[in-house]
């Protein structure tokens, strides 16, 4: 931990600790304490200094930062035990990708405040304005043949859905296969890359990335994606921790990945029938090539397909990836 | 083209090319066209500048630039529509998914004049010395199912042996499953690397990484790999051109690339056959626990399986990835 952590941890009860303290608890000289102090307000930390008393943290901002991060995480087996925190990047799955290379550790998430080329499924822009969103991705190497990782962005989403109920007080919805949905609108985008060993098919690692619209306004988002999108604190009118919703994503995706790792998703799937706001409605079912039809969709199988009866009656399952799924009229509905 | 690169085409033919007539052709001052001239001599290119003659090309170096390989280059497709050459760099698969996650082109071929963190299979480095080898990775998006992309490693395997045979004289042979081999010894490493969008098992990206040994000497690797490695140069007790192979490599694979996309990989196929050094010999299958089993090679399946005869006298066909085969003694015999 270094000094600028170490004073922070000291302030965070809110008493008022002297520079005397400080100074004798870090072993650092009155003016190193001072500058670190200082590094800490810039940092956006409100810390009042009163002559003769001492230091006081009065509020702490709303930053990604890694001991922001860190102070509102509990316990973790693996996904959180190396946080990365970094303003701006092109894109965390690269950074992850790019900490793969050099062997980087199993479970270690990289946390962004923006990025410059965020990306989502079939390289579409996945847009991350500073200050507004948690841009995350986990790199994890997985002891699982690739079919067992499939299920890895539902139980992502699921994860996002868990950590906003806990964070926020209310669950989202999960359009169908992966989308975490408040009032109709995207809150989420989730894009798990697989690198496989191409000759053996053996998975080399996995890294979701998951990216949460949490502070943006309609505005800060293009026209075309701001009719789908939308963002925690629009939604529920009012201010988002951030760190704190970091933090229990994370919490939320050690445990799930455990599940995976254990091959027990039940309490999972569960969850995603529960979630799932397309199922008793009518929906369109959207191919590749254009082609459009509509089905009921009717429930979730086993392997979290979604199984829809089409006009004749038949019923058949879905699998993510295979088709769009859209409502009649609009996103969802 | 810049002007560099017109310089030495126009220079190519062996002819003196006066200053004013290259100052004409380019339409730069006669000082620019000395400048140009100063930096090809820095690139190691032997130009005479005769006074009052002009300037003539005695050798060009062997040095893995761009011109220098799309000169020694046929027509292509798709693969090396597109060259990046780089000095340096950590790894050039590396460098493709850099280059995918900002939409690079397909097809573009990055190579590097020396890796400071290459990789092979199972995040096994890969020595890279400067100089020395080609280190060359190519990025593709296949709009093929994952499975039917697991021959591309053997095909780059086969393409290498095509290149060298065409620019060396001599055809190394294959060990099972995809490595070049010439006297006993390892020619070349090979890892591709697949990426995936995790939810739907759709193919992001393929990249084939290809390092072949050139002109190391067995003191420029560290003896463990000494003791399994070599190069064409020592092999073959001369020198070798790095931009022609490269520039042969690239064809091949441009050729195996397009008939995997078809679906139509019979040549590829008896290539193997003819060149798989196991055929017909006992092997030591090491399974990843260890285990080791003698039984005796037979031949190559339909996907390029290796068939086995075991100890009791069945048969069975191992796939690449699942066990490693060995001679009794050593790498092959």
């Amino acid at each position: 931990m270094n000094s600028r952590e170490t004073i922070l941890n000291l302030l965070r009860d809110g008493e008022t600790v002297s520079g005397g303290e400080l100074s004798r608890r870090l072993g650092l000289s009155r003016s190193a304490v001072w500058k670190a102090v200082s590094a800490l307000r810039q940092d956006g930390y409100d810390i009042d200094a009163a002559p003769g008393r001492g230091y006081r943290l009065r509020a702490a901002p709303d930053i990604l930062t890694e001991p922001e991060v860190r102070r509102a995480l509990g316990p973790v087996r693996l996904i959180g035990s190396t946080i990365v925190c970094v303003d701006e990047t092109a894109s965390t799955n690269l950074d992850c990708k790019r900490l793969a290379a050099r062997g980087g550790a199993n479970g270690t998430v990289v946390i962004a405040n923006s990025q410059t080329a965020g990306r989502g499924r079939m390289n579409r822009q996945f847009q991350s304005p500073k200050d507004k969103g948690i841009y995350m991705s986990v790199l994890l190497y997985p002891d699982l043949p690739p079919e067992r990782l499939l299920p890895l962005t539902v139980l992502a989403g699921v994860c996002v859905c868990s950590a906003v109920e806990r964070v926020c007080g209310t669950r989202p919805g999960l359009k169908w296969p992966n989308d975490p949905v408040l009032n109709g609108k995207k809150l989420c985008g989730i894009l798990t890359e697989l690198s496989m060993e191409g000759e053996s098919g053996r998975v080399a690692y996995v890294v979701p990335g998951i990216g949460i619209n949490v502070a943006q306004t309609p505005g800060d988002f293009s026209p075309e994606v701001a009719e789908m999108a939308t963002s925690l604190s629009w939604e529920l009118k009012r201010d988002i921790s951030r760190p704190r919703l970091a933090a229990a994503l994370i919490e939320e995706l050690d445990r799930a990945y455990d599940a995976l790792c254990r091959g027990d998703l039940a309490e999972y799937l569960d969850a995603c029938r529960r979630d799932c706001v397309n199922i008793g409605k009518r929906v369109q079912l959207i191919s590749p090539d254009g082609r459009r039809e509509e089905a009921d969709a009717v429930g979730l199988d086993e392997a979290f397909g979604l199984t829809v009866r089409d006009a004749s009656g038949a019923e058949r399952v879905i699998r993510a990836g295979e088709v769009s799924v859209r409502g009649l009229y609009g996103y969802i509905e």
